[in-house]
C-alpha cells in the first residue's frame, strides 16, 4: 500500500487499514463465510459532476467490492430501502452450482425483493477470478447498481504470472435520465433511443461538460465540475513495480478500449479464466466482460499518464473517460501534460475481431471442450417491431419474462406459467439476407424457453444482421448465465453450417461469460449443459435486453433442490413464499 | 350536453356518447356491478405543458371518472405496468363497509401489487356524493396516478337541491421533480423540501411559465405552452342554466381557493354528505376534500369568466390556475378579458376557520353525533427530527407502516408484525407550548397502533402547534379511512379538555372524512368505531403522510370476514398469497 504524499491522508488510513484487514482473513486457510449487509437505496450522487439520483449500496455507487477466497461462501443480506421499487442482484460469472435460486435474475431465478424486505444471497464462490454484480431488474443496473467481486487463489495456489500490486477497475457509462425515463422512451410509440450517454466513467467517476447543463428547478446548479465525487480516479504506481489491473465493464451501451497512456499491458486473464498473455496497447472491453492486465510502471516517473477509454463500435458522442496513472511520488490528482487519446477508430470491427480471437486459453490451464456437440442452436440477432414497438428478436421471438419466474415454474410443475412449446433453433438459413434490412421486421413476443438435455453439449452461434437501419450492424456483448462457455470462433457473414465449424478453435479456446457479437458477423460458443438450474442468455446492452434480446435455458431441473421459499412471492408462486 | 360551436368536435362527440351511454347505464334500477378495467403505467405527459414522466390509468392522469350509482359494486381490474415499482390505490371516502380489504392503503389494509400483476378491487358505494381515488403507495398519489368517484342517487330519490347540469372539477397541484427525487429531499440529511408546486391543474391541466424552464439533455424542448394537453380546462355553461360542480382537491401540498369570477356559488355537499346551504364568493378547499357548489350562469353571457384556484395557507410561490368558465355560445378557449384573480390573502386564517365552521349538516339529512364520547384522544401535531431526519409527529410518534399490513397481521395474529403497545392518547398539555419551536424536537418513529373498542363512540382532538420554525404553524388536512366523522368544532389555541368541548356543535355538525387543522388551533372529531377493519387517520399532505404524519385506528378486527389471498403476499404474509 502505498501512501500518497499529501491529500486523502485519512481515506488513505483507512484504506491502509481496510487492506490490513483483508490481509488478515486471506490468511486463514479454511473456506469461510463473508457476510455483507446491504442496504440498497436511491440517493443524490454526481458521478459526472451531474447531481442525479441514483441507487446506491450502503452509500456508493459503485457498491462495495466483494472480496473473498476460491470456495468461500458469499452472503449478501439485501435491505431494500427504495420507497417503491423491487430490486434484484445477479452475481455476473459466478456459476451458482447448487444455488440456482441466488442467481439473482428476476422473473428466471427469483421474485423481485419488495421495499423493506430483506432477502438473503448465499452462494459459494468457486474460482477464483474477476466478476462483477450488478442489478437485474427493469433498468436497475443503469441507475447505479453495480459492482466487483474479487476471488482471490486459496493459500499457497500462485497464479500463473506475477505482480506486486492488485487494482480493480470497473468500467461503465453514464446517463443523466432515470431509468424510468429511458424505459419509457423505450416503450414509447414512436420509440425514443436513450441514446448515447453522457458521459463514461472509471471506477464511478466521470467528467460531464456542464456548460452543456441547463437544468432548472429542483435540478438548479447540480452540475459542478470541482465536486470531489467527480474528481478523476487516480491509480498511484510505484516506479518499477507491476501493477495486475482487473478491469471490468458493466455499460448500458457502449463497447470501450481502454488504454494507458505509453503504456504496454499483457492481458492474463478474461472472465475469471487464465489467457495465454498477450500484449495490446489497448484493451477492447464490452459490456458483462472483466480482464486482468499487467502493466509495469516503466516509464517517466516524473509525470502522470491518462488511462483513457472510448468508445468503439458506435460512432462516439460521449467524451473520453479519464482516470490518473499517477506515479508515486506526484500528485495523485497532478494532470498529465498530455492530451488524452480519444481511442482507436470507432468501426475499426477488424481490430476488435483480432482482439477477440487473439483470446486463447493459456497453456497448462486449457479446459479441452468436448470434440462434438449434441445440439447446435444458431440464434439470429434482428433488430424487429411488435405492435409498432422496437424490440430485439432471436430466431423472430423477442424475449418477454413470465410473471412467474422460470426456475419455480418448472420446479414446481406450474405449466401454465409460459408457453411450453420450444423457441426454434435456428432460422431460414437459406433466405436471410444478413446485410440488409429485412423485409419483414415484424416479430413475436416469447416466454418460451430452450430445455436442454441434462450433461448434453450445446453449441450457440450467435448470428448478427443489419438492424433496421440501412447500413448498421450492432455490437451484441452475449453472456450467459451460470456456466463459462468456450468461445469457439469468430467469423463475419452469415454463418455457414456445413463447413464453418472447421474454423472452430477445439484446441485451446478461451472460456468466458461473456462474448461479442461484432457486426455482420457470427460468434460461436459451446457449453456443457451441467448446472442444474434455469439460467438467461442475453446480450449485455441494458436497452437491447430490455427490448427483448435474450434467451433462456433449462437443464436438469429435476436435479434442483427445494426451492428457498424467499424466491417465491409472486405470479403463481404467490401462495409459496414462507416467511 | 352542450355542444360548443367550433373545435374539437371529435372529441365533443365521443363525449355525448359517453354521457348517453352512462344515461343509458344509470336509467337501470337494480344495483350492478361497475366493471373497471384499468393499466396503470409510466407516460411522458404535459399536463402543465412541462412534459415529464407520469403515473396515468388507461392513459390519462386524472385518471378515469368511476360513475356508479348508489348500492352499486364497483369492481376495478388493476393491472400494474409500471416497470419496477409496485402500486396500491385508495377509494377515498368510500367506507369499505364489509369489505376493508379494499381500502387500497399499502402497509394498511393490503401488500403492494407488483409489476405485471392484477389486483381486483371490489366494493359496495353504498352512498351517493363526490369522493375521490388515489395512489396509496409511497408518493404515487403525486405521480399523476389520481381520479374521481361520482356516486349518484337510487333511482326515484332525488337531491334536496336543483340544478340542470352536473360537472366534475378536480384540483391538484403540481411538481416537476419527479416522486422518487421529492422523496429522496424529505430524507435527505439536510433535509430537502418539495418546496411550493410548479403549477396548479384543474382537472389535470395547468399552464407552467415555460421561460422558467431551461431543461436540457434528455428533456430538451419539453415545455410548450402551445401542446393542447396543457390548454385551460373550459366549463361550458348555458346562459340561465344552474351547475352543480363537484369540486375535489387531492393536491400534494397545498391549500387552495376556488372561484369563479363574478358568479356567486352555493354549497350543498362535502365529502358526500348534504351541507345546509351557505354562499360564498371563493371556496376554500383542502387536500382529500370533495364539495358540491351549485352556480348560477347569470352573469353577461358575451363573454368568458376565470375559474381560478391559489394557494392559501401557506405563502404562494406558484401561479393561479386557471380555467375557462365559458359561457355557450362564446368560444371555449376564448380568453376572459380581465386579469385573474390572485385570490384572498394567503394568510387569512380566520376567513378560512369561519368557512370551515359554516359548514353544517343539511335540515332533514342531520346524523346526529352521539352526545358523549367513550374516548378521547388528542394527537398534538408536531414537527420533529428522528436521527436528523425531518418528521411529522403525533404525541411524539412518528408513524413508519410495518413490512406486514396491519390488517393481516390483526386478523391472522402475527403479534411481531408490529409494536402491540399503545401509542399515548395524549401530551403534556399542561407544560408543552403550542406556540413556540419545542424545546426538545426529538421524537421516535413508531409503528403502534390505536385499538378501539367496537362500536363505541371516539373523539379526536387534533391539535396544531408551531413548526419547527419561529411563528410557523401548518395546515394539516386530516383525513380517516373507513368513516366518516362529525365535525364538531374548530378553535384556536391550545384545547383545553376541561371546558372546549362545551363549543361542539353536536345539535348539526356536518359529517366529513376529511377536515383541516388550521395554523395554531385544534380540531375536533367524532366517529363511531362501528366499521371492523383497520383504518388509517393521516394527514393528506403528501409529504406529511410520507414524514410520519398518521395514525392508525382498529376496531371490531374480530368481525372481518377471511381475508382475500390477493392482499397478501408481503412481510410475515409472503406465504399467505394463493394465487
Amino acid at each position: 500500500m502505498i501512501e500518497p504524499v499529501e491529500s486523502k491522508g485519512y481515506f488513505v488510513r483507512l484504506l491502509t487499514l481496510f487492506h490490513l484487514i483483508c490481509l488478515i482473513n486471506f490468511s486463514s486457510v479454511e473456506a469461510r463465510t463473508r457476510h455483507h449487509k446491504w442496504e440498497v437505496k436511491y440517493e443524490y450522487k454526481s458521478p459526472d459532476c451531474y447531481k442525479k439520483l441514483i441507487i446506491t449500496i450502503n452509500g456508493r455507487s459503485p457498491g462495495p467490492t466483494i472480496f473473498a477466497q476460491q470456495d468461500d461462501t458469499v452472503v449478501v443480506e439485501l435491505k431494500n430501502s427504495l420507497w417503491t421499487e423491487n430490486v434484484a442482484v445477479h452475481w455476473h460469472g459466478i456459476r451458482q452450482l447448487g444455488t440456482p435460486w441466488s442467481d439473482g435474475t428476476e422473473g428466471v431465478t427469483q421474485c423481485p425483493i419488495l421495499p423493506g424486505e430483506t432477502f438473503i444471497y448465499k452462494f459459494v464462490v468457486d474460482r477464483a477470478g474477476t466478476y462483477l454484480y450488478h442489478g437485474h431488474y427493469g433498468m436497475q443496473r443503469a441507475a447505479g447498481l453495480y459492482g466487483s467481486i474479487i476471488v482471490s487463489l486459496p493459500e499457497g495456489v500462485s497464479e500463473p504470472f506475477s505482480y506486486d500490486y492488485d487494482h480493480n477497475i470497473i468500467l461503465n457509462d453514464w446517463y443523466h435520465a432515470s431509468t424510468n425515463e429511458q424505459a419509457a422512451g423505450l416503450s414509447a410509440i414512436p420509440f425514443v433511443f436513450v441514446g448515447e450517454p453522457q458521459s463514461l466513467l472509471i471506477n464511478g467517476r466521470g467528467k460531464y461538460n456542464c456548460s452543456l447543463s441547463t437544468a432548472s428547478g429542483f435540478a438548479a446548479g447540480v452540475c459542478n465540475t470541482t465536486n470531489p465525487e467527480c474528481s478523476p480516479y487516480s491509480l498511484t504506481v510505484v516506479p518499477g513495480k507491476t501493477y495486475r489491473l482487473r478491469i471490468g465493464s458493466l455499460t448500458s451501451l457502449s463497447s470501450l478500449s481502454f488504454e494507458i497512456e505509453g503504456h504496454d499491458m499483457t492481458v492474463v486473464e478474461a472472465d475469471g479464466n487464465y489467457v495465454e498473455p498477450f500484449a495490446i496497447r489497448n484493451l477492447y472491453i464490452y459490456s458483462g466482460e472483466t480482464y486482468s492486465v499487467l502493466v509495469k510502471a516503466d516509464q517517466d516517473s516524473s509525470r502522470n499518464y491518462w488511462a483513457t477509454i472510448n468508445v468503439v463500435a458506435r460512432k462516439p458522442a460521449t467524451p473520453t473517460g479519464l482516470a490518473i496513472f499517477n506515479y508515486y511520488p506526484n500528485h495523485p490528482q497532478k494532470q498529465p501534460p498530455t492530451v488524452p487519446t480519444t481511442g482507436p477508430l470507432w468501426n475499426d470491427t477488424t481490430s476488435r475481431l483480432a482482439q477477440s480471437l487473439a483470446l486463447k486459453a493459456r497453456q497448462g490451464f486449457i479446459n479441452t471442450p468436448p470434440v462434438t456437440s449434441d445440439r447446435v442452436i444458431v440464434l439470429l440477432n434482428t433488430q424487429n417491431k411488435i405492435d409498432g414497438h422496437f424490440k430485439w428478436s432471436l430466431n423472430n421471438l423477442s424475449l418477454i419474462l413470465p410473471q412467474t419466474p422460470y426456475l419455480i415454474a418448472l420446479r414446481e410443475n406450474l405449466t401454465d406459467a409460459f408457453v411450453q412449446d420450444p423457441p426454434p433453433d435456428g432460422y431460414d438459413f437459406a433466405n436471410f439476407d444478413i446485410h440488409s434490412v429485412a423485409k419483414n421486421v415484424n416479430a413475436t413476443s416469447s416466454n418460451r424457453i430452450y430445455r436442454l438435455r441434462f450433461n448434453s453439449t450445446v453449441d450457440v452461434i450467435l448470428q448478427n444482421a443489419n438492424s433496421m437501419t440501412v447500413n448498421n450492424s450492432e455490437t451484441h456483448p452475449w453472456h450467459l448465465h451460470g456456466h463459462d462457455f468456450w468461445v469457439l470462433g469468430y467469423g463475419t457473414g452469415k454463418y455457414n453450417l456445413s463447413c464453418d465449424w472447421r474454423k472452430y478453435n477445439v484446441v485451446n479456446p478461451i472460456m468466458k461469460n461473456t462474448a461479442p457479437l461484432h457486426p455482420y458477423g457470427w460468434t460461436a460458443l459451446r457449453f456443457r449443459a451441467d448446472n442444474p438450474g434455469v439460467w438467461a442468455f442475453h446480450c449485455h446492452v441494458e436497452s437491447h435486453f430490455y427490448m427483448g434480446m435474450g434467451v433462456v435455458f433449462e437443464e436438469g431441473i429435476e436435479k434442483v433442490g427445494e426451492l428457498p421459499s424467499s424466491i417465491k412471492g409472486c405470479g403463481e408462486s404467490e401462495g409459496h413464499h414462507r416467511p
